[in-house]
């Protein structure tokens, strides 16, 4: 086990009711809300109107950013600064999933910095400060309500890219898994994908003697096996919604990668499908995994892979660790394809056109190589694209 | 799964050598400091020499507290606030286990109420305010370094009694593996049993559908299996220290509670054992536990025995249900022997003199009625006493 420093300071109020709460949370950090969501589904499912009953009910004035999109893109961010410069406002309250969080982070930190907020995700500018961001997830999936990371595209230069900071951990986070009762069987889908990714990035790991992080991980991947496919086919199973809600703060608030070495590989090359072709993270993240996981099966991480079988899939452990493994990937294949999503890249109209650009771009963001578990190079990362066709 | 307001704000500093950020942590939050201490060990295993070090490094003036005892005695806090108050001192720093933590937060809570400590442990007072602290712990066993509880006792009216308070939490703890090597054969297994003894409290619950919960148990569960025995045996041992050191903090922090009901059941029928005739704790946890589970399995509880039995000690889930319970239970008790730890009182000296006076003030004050999981009464409270002789 590596050493770490711990440190997850983001209130959870998790339950139906929850909301109950928002009012006064949000008047311990400020006093003027930017209301950012996306477009009408929480006007359908009646979540605006609580949300607005709240800060109506603790005469908080407040502001609204709305259109944000998936894939946040930094347009909807520089918008955001505008309106909280031009207003003093000095909270934002993002209202949806990791997208819409993800986008407020990042007014959060454009705030208090002088340049073009694009600066701060390619790393040219430096975050200093972060207005005080209180969330009302709507969907399991990316974990951006417990994390301190936010995913921004341009779509001008075909980039999407990540930022991080201790100040864009949430003040709070209000989970009530009814509000993601209306999540689409797709995005159900997709984002029980996107969670069980998040683990596999950090599961899948060089670091030796994390017994205690690598069988919380497989907790966490089982409760996401059980309750993906049941949120899928009944999507008012409260229990279900739960278990995958409070998976998916856990999966990347950090609790599983501390004390572990984890550069992630996947997601690296998942996000040149998105700033590509827009297409949703978690269904790229489907297609691509067990492509990736064929790809750096070898006799250095056979073990690994063998330990994920037994433990997650239940396979006889006294088959041999290559059949077990490759069960196991067989497995995870099946499992998304089970949850209704495509396996190929042919299936969300990508092709050969892009792929060579893609693989480019992937390795150069870091720094010619993807990941550690088995560093991927330009070829590597072209193969998968490839095979994954 | 309830719902629950999840809120962990201790910072930790996990790994060897991470005393060197103690100086500068403590000037975030004080000026003068309260070192906290038992008796000669920190000194024979130079803990408290790196720990004096960090402080003159900073140049941080401090006072000491020491020869606080296990089960600390609320003497001790009366001590520690009398020494707090003629120095204005503003922060403390506990160095030790559980006991030196739990005074430590004893007497910061003191410090602010005009009466006597005790009154904040048996209710009479309310806890305001709390002077801020920082850990150095050095065995794995009450996780008292993550957590917002603290346990006192009064020999004078053989009282061990819980408080607590969110602003009991530490501020940060700093968790070295290391200085847990020299921790005794027979306290490295009354920990990791203390340790397992968390997570039995809340894992055995009769909550539906908290899933995630019940799986992150088990994980803490076997984690503590494979190393306690391991550290036991090599007290160096690195992997082992690390994984136990990181178990005892997450076993009781909240994440394996949060969404559960869960009134514990033998740590309150322990407490009486030690208030009674001072045995460490995780000593009577380890003799009581199997006691406890054997009297509580019936028809209603099985199922949870039995998903103890495949999960967490691989039981063959084909055999029948209360085969598993019962051979699970079994497990647990010879696992205990297996490190060390007595398997009935007569070995540590408790005979059948206080057993009613036990039973009696262990339900009293639980209003009657010990635990949730199955409620104990006198009578029941009395009967696992007497069967654990």
């Amino acid at each position: 086990m590596l050493n770490f420093n711990y440190s997850i300071p983001t209130k959870i109020f998790f339950g139906n009711g929850q909301i109950k709460v928002l009012g006064k949370e949000i008047k311990k950090y400020g006093t003027k809300v930017l209301l950012v969501y996306g477009g009408e589904s929480i006007k359908k499912n009646g979540v605006y109107d609580e949300v607005i009953d709240q800060l109506k009910g603790e005469d908080i004035p407040f502001w609204e950013l709305n259109g944000v999109k998936p894939n946040p893109r930094i347009d909807s961010v520089r918008e955001g600064i505008k309106i909280c410069r031009e207003n003093k406002i000095d909270f934002l309250l993002p209202v949806g999933g990791g997208s819409i969080i993800d986008c407020a982070k990042t007014i959060g930190a454009g705030y208090y910095y002088d340049g073009d907020p694009w600066d701060l995700v390619i790393g040219k500018g430096k975050i200093e400060k972060v207005l005080p961001i209180g969330t009302v997830s709507t969907i399991a999936a990316t974990g951006s309500e417990m994390d301190n990371y936010a995913v921004i595209s341009n779509l001008e230069t075909n980039q999407k890219l990540g930022l991080f900071h201790d100040n864009m951990f949430p003040k709070f986070s209000i989970l009530d898994p009814v509000y993601t009762f209306t999540v689409s069987q797709r995005q159900t889908a997709a984002g029980t994908a996107d969670i069980m990714s998040h683990i596999f990035e950090v599961y899948f790991s060089r670091t030796e003697g994390a017994y205690l992080q690598d069988r919380m991980a497989e907790a966490i991947l089982k409760t996401c096996i059980k309750y993906g496919i049941v949120a899928v086919k009944e999507p008012k199973n409260y229990e279900a919604r739960a278990n995958l809600m409070w998976s998916s703060s856990l999966a990347i608030n950090g609790l599983l990668s501390y004390g572990k070495e984890s550069m992630w590989s996947v997601h690296p090359i998942q996000h040149e499908l998105s700033a590509y072709y827009d297409i949703t993270h978690g269904i790229g993240l489907a297609i691509l995994t067990p492509y990736w996981m064929e790809y750096v099966l070898n006799d250095e991480t056979v073990d690994k892979f063998a330990e994920y079988g037994i433990n997650v899939w239940d396979i006889d452990k006294e088959n041999d660790k290559y059949g077990i493994a490759r069960g196991a990937i067989e497995k995870t294949r099946e499992y998304f394809i089970s949850l209704g999503l495509p396996s190929t890249l042919r299936e969300v109209g990508i092709g050969e056109e892009n792929l060579e650009n893609m693989a480019k771009k992937a390795t150069d963001y870091q720094g010619g190589t993807i990941g550690s578990f088995v560093p991927l190079n330009y070829e590597d990362t072209l193969e998968i694209y490839r095979r994954a066709l």
